[in-house]
């Protein structure tokens, strides 16, 4: 069952449904692991630029990216931008990105907030969806994050011959 | 996408890998949520027998169920059976039997366990395997367990032919 190699997940990674992941930023020592996953492209919510060797991987791999620039909630101030999410949500909606990779720093907020809203489209109660932001959260939660999620209302562009089966 | 229910996922419900779940005890409320996964099967493990409703659902939506009666480690005495779990991982390494879900009572101990030990195979990190089994159990977490996950040492019969892609 494979080499001796240890195999070095990014920081809170999982599985979402079948052909997406989400993680917090990926480093060098997690490069080995996700050559595994095959991926065939990486959503980025984050304002900093990616370092080098996370655009050298990827390049290397032949790994489509889209980075959307955003803040996550900090409040009482700085809004999560609902136009980007939903953005985010039409990459990931279509099965020609999978495998696809979604992450921010550290996998608590912004992506919380994306698959929040992923699990809205999927009709998941509130009490579920909330305890799944919690369990990558952990003691970080931001009443913010969960008032986003369930108010989000933004209509998702989809082309229907590549929409998962899962939604 | 879909129709105005709400579904419910399980207590501790996330994918493990494509075409394995984790959960804790399903009841009727989480029926209609289960339904739309497709199960071929269910791996229980825990001693207690099934309530009647689930045995129901399992047959009439045509589930496979193997129920491995482990006690679940509890200091100092009681110890999870290492054969068990050997025997739990061959079932789901078997993709014939995919898609699986995995449960016990709350998805915490006796699957954070399997889930570990599967890990181990995949050749993860110790720090990302506790990690993983910590972001389920929560304030609950049992040294013991991770003990276990740590030595566990069986080798697990399985049939190269089906095998899934990402052991």
């Amino acid at each position: 069952m494979g080499s001796k190699q240890r195999y070095l997940p990014p920081l809170n990674f999982a599985m979402v449904e079948p052909g997406v992941y989400r993680s917090g930023h990926p480093n060098a020592m997690n490069f080995g692991f996700l050559k595994k996953l095959e991926l065939k492209s990486v959503v980025y919510l984050a304002n900093d630029d990616l370092p080098d060797e996370n655009k050298s991987f990827m390049a290397a791999e032949g790994i489509r990216f889209w980075h959307f620039k955003i803040e996550g909630n900090k409040e009482p101030f700085v809004e999560l931008q609902e136009n980007e999410i939903a953005a985010a949500l039409a990459v990931l909606l279509d099965t020609r990105n999978h495998p696809v990779l979604l992450h921010c720093l550290r996998g608590k907020h912004r992506i919380g907030c994306l698959v929040g809203c992923l699990r809205r489209l999927q009709h998941w109660s509130l009490a579920s969806i909330f305890d799944e932001y919690r369990r990558f959260a952990g003691t970080k939660i931001r009443i913010a994050d969960q008032e986003f999620i369930e108010l989000f209302s933004t209509s998702i562009q989809v082309d229907a011959r590549f929409i998962p089966s899962w939604i």
